[in-house]
């Protein structure tokens, strides 16, 4: 069993490689009735999408997605949603001569090993081309949680040694979102001019650097989750730890909860004309991997880009050493094109978890 | 859709309240012609069990296993295995005065908002006696992973901020094993000294901590892990995202790699008499989310245990402001038994992806 | 993957051999909030027993099942319900010649292909004695359906040549319920006789009988049934087809509907009072895949067991020819005690529909 | 849960309506290594073509398929594959008028009560074009089977009351596969002569005829098929009952061995050279659910197609009573076109089968 469907109630299929025909995907599961507003998976996928800012690659693709199924007169039917795109600036040239070779800290040695000699290059499905389909599915997804209220937002909270200061994790979405449209998606301002210039460094070098992203819930109402694997914490590191290049997922404050004592950490409930919350966020909305009404937030850690300008040492399938020099076009930071993806994939695992709980309880009216 | 199924190829399925009768589960998928070590489960079970020292729980449970089907003559059969404990010492009566409050910290406001006022106690399956189950489950997955040299072995690495040097992340398993058997499971003795010291200062205060596990896995051939979304950290995220009170997954050093740059991150691949590896392991043992052949680490953080002794202040079902002390017996710290558990887990994911490799490539010999 | 979870949004888990120690299951996925009426659980199991007539094997097993989780206070509460039955008569001493051999239509031969020499007996898993907890899974199942208005009830058709009128196959509920607690439930009670007759001269004979099983359902609501793969008479193919020694599954008058012409067959749709029905049913109950409101019926063929009294020519495991006699107890035909296995398997397909169709559609109000 | 997804380690989704843009599909899990003949899928896809004689559909539809990922330089790579066609002869204006009305026989009522006012028309999804996809992906199937020798081959059996002589149930795959390029494929000359006559004056009547379609598998090795719930039959059963129109699935001649007695219906074991198999085949290649290395065979029955051309009674939305008459282009009879959509179901589920296979036993050796 292969690992290219993601998803339970709701579905998510991905296809396609970075110097293949075309990438795109199946969204199956999706209620029919919602109404799908097209200008916003638009703006979602040109978040993602390269060539926008010397910050990011400058392959030349305008992403412009169709959907071929599952929607007429601008509503969900209940059938799967087809997407695709095609790949219009392939450059397969540029890696013609990687052919023999395996790129230091890519995929190209594990596909090998994992399909055999006539494997296409991990760079083909391993790229982040893919996540393409990924922000298309999580697109129509997010367009479910709004119906319920659930609102998701994403930015840099941290570039390499920059940070910023850990108040913005229980911001306001509104806030938070004010910084979607810049190259560089941080909401504060003066971090993220600093946060430029050290990438725009390592770029000059040829060299690459990683940080983190925080994702931000709200309006997430009670009750989703399921014990007691599928908790969502549990759905939401799944998610986000297939993203290419993650290092690690942290819920709320995660590494500073771990190092408080239960009389700390523990968030009291409190009552206000019925509707119980609780008077601290230290669970950051999840209570024995169920929602509990309150914010939900989390960190993702990404490594440096592998891709990197420089001459590296490394062997080909003979296990001969050889050196080489990487071309292609490459993000210098992986972290300004993938915020939207995280949010794709928070949106995915919620829409689906809003879903699977239609079944929790059942009571007897017909 | 619930989620009380973990795994695809491997599936296992576990049921059962802490103050309920009984606790189990089903393994299902396990293949046939596999010799069954019952006492290295009995050894694995004994590692989780209450009651053995006084940094855990006093709750009296032997835990003393049986398996009902799917094993004959000490082999398996390729049944599903069905295995279960009948709980002792259950005392319902030390949360009869709980039954309308909710524990801060704990499941019981979630559950009732999820599952309605019928709802069981959230204690009941979200407790983790409910992880007998799984220890039991995954102690089968690892002698299937004997089977192929694959060694998993796990240690606490942290407890709040007493930590033990980092180098115990890439030594060997043989050393780590030594310190199972202790009662607090920490390779490097010093530390663990003072580890104790800090647990039982906190259990004294009616207090809790948490801290850190790192999981070690050596011998994992090139290839397990599948794209795009069941990378091999995107799986043992999920798995140990879904133990009770875990707060972060960090894949290798994750925090240290996402400060580095692209070009001190890379792993130079280096090849020796044709056995390809690398001079390093930034990498942590997965390329593009596919075992490279490396040795695995990965780092879970737990929160402090959420029931302490002292009094808290919460609400009850009708969110009247009520004051609570919650008796019971309880561990000051989840992590002495907790070890077993990530290994359980990090088994159940591994023997997962052996068997679903074994559909990767397919060649033409009848 | 092995087999042995059936449903998507509810699941059903068996484990368990004929000679093993217990036999049973976990029901994954049922929803909080179900009063859960054991009497007639028992009922069912009772149905299914063996030793309750000379038509049925005299295997004495009480079948006296418990459940172990998932309900508390006679109600549901979202958490897996496990059953199970320890298995009281076995006589594994009556298989002891047969260890080496393959009995004539019994699955030895093929478990021992697939598993290898060291897999249990072919009977141990093979045997009908698993659906038991078939029967215990379909019974809660059901009494989700009940809270919809939904009714099953199966009968025997037909026993070799000797059916009864198709006429009974749009009879009520009621009327067919009325022969459930006879020993041998086929509701037209002269042919019930005859039936009897032929199954006790074979017997007699050492010899065994087939036949057919008829299940209607009523009350079904439209919309059930999941385009385009699991349609409803897919996924009760799919599981009555699971049961043993099942030969066909025909959908309404399957045979006879397809000799009839187009304009013959078409149902015309008439309104009353606004509700929309047919005015006749050559559908079945199905348009589409999916339930249109009108009663479904569907007919189950069944082989005649394969073990037989007399002196039968075979191999063993060297290929060796040889003369077996199969003791042991059994049934000389299988059809009065498959009848509630039939019900029970239609009772999770039409369960989990229910549940799966509850995200058919999706509405804004928050 | 939708239920556009069908098997376990090889998957198949689908998309796409008659009168949409685009239909197709994504295969995966299709293991890497595997040479595809992309001349074989295209033979296969034009068996199905409509508009390729008088006796089918006369809409015009190359049905020219490509594939977009997972294979390069014709070999598969391990990544899904993605291939769709786009509808050319689309004529939405032949159904304005039925707009608001329900086509008795189709299911138009059924998804209006299932997915609400908003979805789109049953035929949209309902409608055979879906089946294009079915068997792209069984035609990719069914090299993988290739590679072990196993061999599918489908033929009419029976239109409405004019059948083959049975014996062709047991003949050889070369024999069957002569009828495949003829308009209307049933082997035995003769017969399809007489069938083509009662389909032409059912035509001209503008009616419609139903009967069955048989299909042959040789070369199946012993061990295919998952206890308890997902038996060789069981799953075949499920997939041929997903297809539009069928009424019945019979295993072998599952009619006829109802009606013996036990003595008659078992098959002997014999052993030739060390290898066994059975001296009768009354089992059609199946025991307990699993394949014995016999040859297999199953009959699936399909009702006469609901769209037929003279004036029909109906109801609208509103549930007023409407006349109608169906333009559009239809088949008088499904069968023709429906022989490889039976075999590429059949490949669909052997495929499975044969990957989930892989994981049944488990040795030793690394």
């Amino acid at each position: 069993m292969a690992g290219n469907i993601f998803g339970d109630s709701l579905r998510l299929v991905t296809f396609g490689e970075s110097h293949g025909p075309a990438v795109g995907g199946i969204l199956e599961g999706f209620p029919a009735g919602v109404n799908i507003d097209m200008q916003a998976i638009y703006r979602m996928m040109q978040r993602r999408r390269p060539g926008t800012s010397s910050l990011v690659s400058s392959r030349a693709e305008k992403d412009e997605i169709s959907f071929y199924s599952g929607i007429e007169n601008g509503m969900s039917t209940g059938a799967p949603i087809a997407f695709w795109v095609y790949n219009n600036d392939k450059r397969p040239v540029d890696y013609s001569n990687l052919k023999d070779v395996f790129r230091p800290g890519h995929a190209d040695f594990t596909y090998w090993q994992k399909y055999g000699a006539q494997a296409g290059s991990g760079g083909g499905r391993a790229s982040a081309r893919e996540t393409l389909a990924r922000v298309a599915g999580g697109a129509l997804a997010a367009q479910l949680l709004l119906l319920r209220g659930i609102h998701i937002a994403a930015y840099i909270h941290r570039i390499n040694d920059i940070s910023c200061p850990a108040s913005w994790m229980e911001e306001s979405i509104e806030k938070i979102e004010q910084c979607h449209d810049s190259e560089l998606p941080c909401p504060d301002h003066e971090v993220s001019m600093r946060m430029k210039k050290i990438i725009e460094a390592a770029s000059e070098n040829g060299d690459s650097l990683g940080g983190s992203i925080v994702c931000v819930i709200n309006g997430l109402p009670p009750g989703l989750g399921e014990p007691v694997f599928d908790k969502l914490p549990a759905l939401l590191a799944h998610a986000q730890m297939s993203i290419q290049a993650t290092r690690y997922f942290s819920w709320g404050r995660g590494w500073e909860s771990t190092h408080l004592s239960g009389s700390q950490n523990n968030d009291a409930f409190t009552s206000d004309g019925g509707k119980i919350s609780t008077s601290s966020n230290h669970a950051a909305g999840s209570l024995g991997g169920i929602s509990n009404g309150m914010p939900v937030f989390f960190e993702v850690g990404f490594k440096p880009v592998s891709s990197i300008a420089g001459k590296q040492k490394t062997v080909n399938k003979t296990g001969t050493p050889v050196e080489i020099e990487i071309n292609g076009r490459h993000d210098p930071c992986v972290l300004p094109r993938a915020v939207p993806i995280v949010e794709a994939m928070a949106s995915m695992v919620l829409a689906d978890l809003l879903l699977r709980n239609q079944t929790a309880t059942f009571t007897g009216s017909h």
